[in-house]
């Protein structure tokens, strides 16, 4: 990596020692995990390892750990999974306005279906109201999904509370945690989460491989058909190199998540200081504390997002404005909508996410950078 | 590999020069191809030229192509996406009953939401019958599927007849080519295939990858909710590395895939043909010469298939009965019910799949150990 990288909420290199665990499984055991030969049990058993470390870093139970393809698998799989399982109990669901598009496409798909659902407003740091969620709820409520930690404005939701609630009236509550894993704590019966999404690209594991947590006597519907694989909830022949890709993340970030973060939270912060002190008109979005480690959020006045992020490019640094999965809509991010911001500022948006491999001269080298560049835009 | 392997049907090894064609892009190129910035052109460049790669192997245009996780989900992806997108149009769909059980459940799905099946009978080889596709056909049918080839016995149907009967009446045609790919010749067109699907670690690609193929004009719905990503078709950051792996393991097909199945039916023919000789009631299954190059399928009277299939293992020899999907299941083969094989047959099945690493020294293995492993079971 020649560049300065600033983009790891969209997506992050694996870690070299990653892809190191994960080598033998492509070839030298590279046996399909439902075989009953040896060389199957081999795979099944690295597979079954890797459901171990992944369920105890969560807080969970390996039988609730369902490997998939990633995140919005994970979202689609939950909210479509819970409401046709229970929609002989109810009709309602409640999700938040700022939610990642792979739980709200759903929850509009449902919709269209004769679903009702409510959408939770949010402050103007993108946050969730508990006792919102609380109003919302009807005897017809069987899904409350709120995200984590927003994938644009970093703000991390007061999830335990939320979850205290769902708790309290017995309703399945989905924590999309895919950009807290691995960055912030994240306990499944702390945040009281009855589900909840990983993708392990977003903390330095592969591409292409995720997992849903889901509670133990929470009833979902599969996503795939048409085999016994993780007992019959998603069938497929099991990706055991990605598992194997995404146990070995979640390990090293154990041992490194405390000292990376505290790091990142120094980096981050002066972000927030010093952009406002050498750049005219430019707003922070998202909440002053209470947010990812890793994530700074801007918008600039009469600066286009898009071409900045093209002059930062030019310059070998790689933004972004926000989530990378619409990048090239025409829309304005509907977070940034959702938290008042005009269309100008909305457009005019970068999302700055550290991670591994940043140096404090990376941060340097941006903060020399940007003002000239900003002011190249406005002229 | 210490171990005989001829279990190559249930799962490949990815070749080594697949592995060293997929590295560079777990970490050095490791961007999200979502991303505008250089780094996440260079992903996308990388995706679009494994796309390119792999249309052109089967005679599609790139956009035609959809990444995704694998067969399972390409299957259900097809059969869900095709009955959602065109029931205005219908509510009838024609399956065979030798499908896969990715096909086979979501067709099963469907019925319990009110669509109607018809499951096409297949002759004592496995197969499906043209002229029954033809009067099976009502004006509302809205999709025909059968599997290429047969996981299980090998059978390879007559798909470019069937195709045409599809054609003439202007149904979408999907083809299951996951055992065909990468071991015998598939041209879409030729096919007459309308959906064609795909999973790479059938043919020494990695696991968690695989596409769909759906021809120009085809109306299907996304199965994957919440991205832009292959054009709205497949929400999900996509797995470059994986890919990029499916296309090397694509390019090396093409390259090997004459003399190596010149190769397995030699050494498919002479275990179809030494296996009865050297014991004694043994039955073979699927079509003598309609079949995988490397696929032999056997039936043992009076020995328990799963037994059989330990001893193997003792011996350092990797087999199946059939699908590694449902192993573990407790219900005899479908496919070989489908054949007419009583109870006793169906659990006395041993599939032998042959593939890149094998030796001529195997099969000779293999055939001077069975006798004895089978004798021993019989007593």
């Amino acid at each position: 990596m020649h560049k300065i990288y600033f983009d790891y909420a969209a997506t992050t290199p694996a870690d070299p020692q990653v892809i190191k665990a994960m080598e033998p499984y492509f070839f030298e055991r590279f046996g399909n995990a439902s075989s009953p030969h040896s060389l199957g049990q081999e795979a099944m058993a690295a597979l079954e390892n890797a459901r171990e470390i992944l369920a105890c870093f969560i807080g969970a139970k390996p039988q609730e750990i369902i490997f998939n393809s990633g995140a919005t698998e994970a979202n689609n799989h939950a909210v479509f999974g819970v409401a046709h399982a229970q929609k002989h109990k109810g009709d309602h669901i409640i999700v938040s306005t700022v939610e990642h598009h792979s739980v709200l496409e759903p929850a509009k798909a449902l919709e269209a279906q004769g679903f009702r659902i409510s959408y939770l407003m949010v402050d103007e740091f993108g946050l969730i109201n508990p006792q919102d969620v609380k109003e919302a709820i009807t005897d017809k409520t069987i899904l409350i999904a709120t995200i984590h930690a927003s994938n644009e404005i970093g703000t991390i939701q007061p999830i335990a509370d939320i979850g205290k609630i769902a708790k309290a009236h017995q309703i399945p509550f989905l924590v999309d945690s895919v950009q807290a894993i691995g960055h912030i704590p994240v306990n499944v019966d702390e945040l009281h989460a009855d589900l909840l999404s990983i993708s392990a690209h977003k903390f330095y594991g592969p591409k292409g491989i995720g997992a849903l947590y889901v509670r133990d006597g929470i009833r979902i519907s599969p996503y795939l058909w048409g085999g016994d694989q993780e007992k019959g909830r998603r069938a497929s022949t099991q990706n055991v190199a990605g598992a194997v890709g995404l146990a070995k993340a979640v390990e090293l970030c154990q041992a490194n998540m405390e000292r990376e973060s505290k790091q990142q939270i120094k980096w981050r912060d002066r972000l927030l200081q010093e952009v406002p002190r050498r750049v005219e008109g430019v707003k922070i979005n998202g909440h002053p504390t209470k947010r990812l480690p890793n994530n700074a959020h801007f918008s600039f006045e009469q600066a286009q997002g898009e071409s900045l992020l093209m002059s930062l490019d030019m310059v070998n640094i790689a933004a972004s404005m926000g989530s990378a999965c619409t990048s090239g809509a025409m829309e304005p991010s509907h977070v940034l909508r959702a938290i008042g911001l005009s269309d100008e500022m909305a457009y005019g948006a970068l999302r700055i996410s550290l991670g591994r491999w940043n140096k404090e001269a990376d941060i340097e080298h941006f903060l020399e950078q940007l003002p000239q560049l900003v002011q190249s835009l406005r002229v």
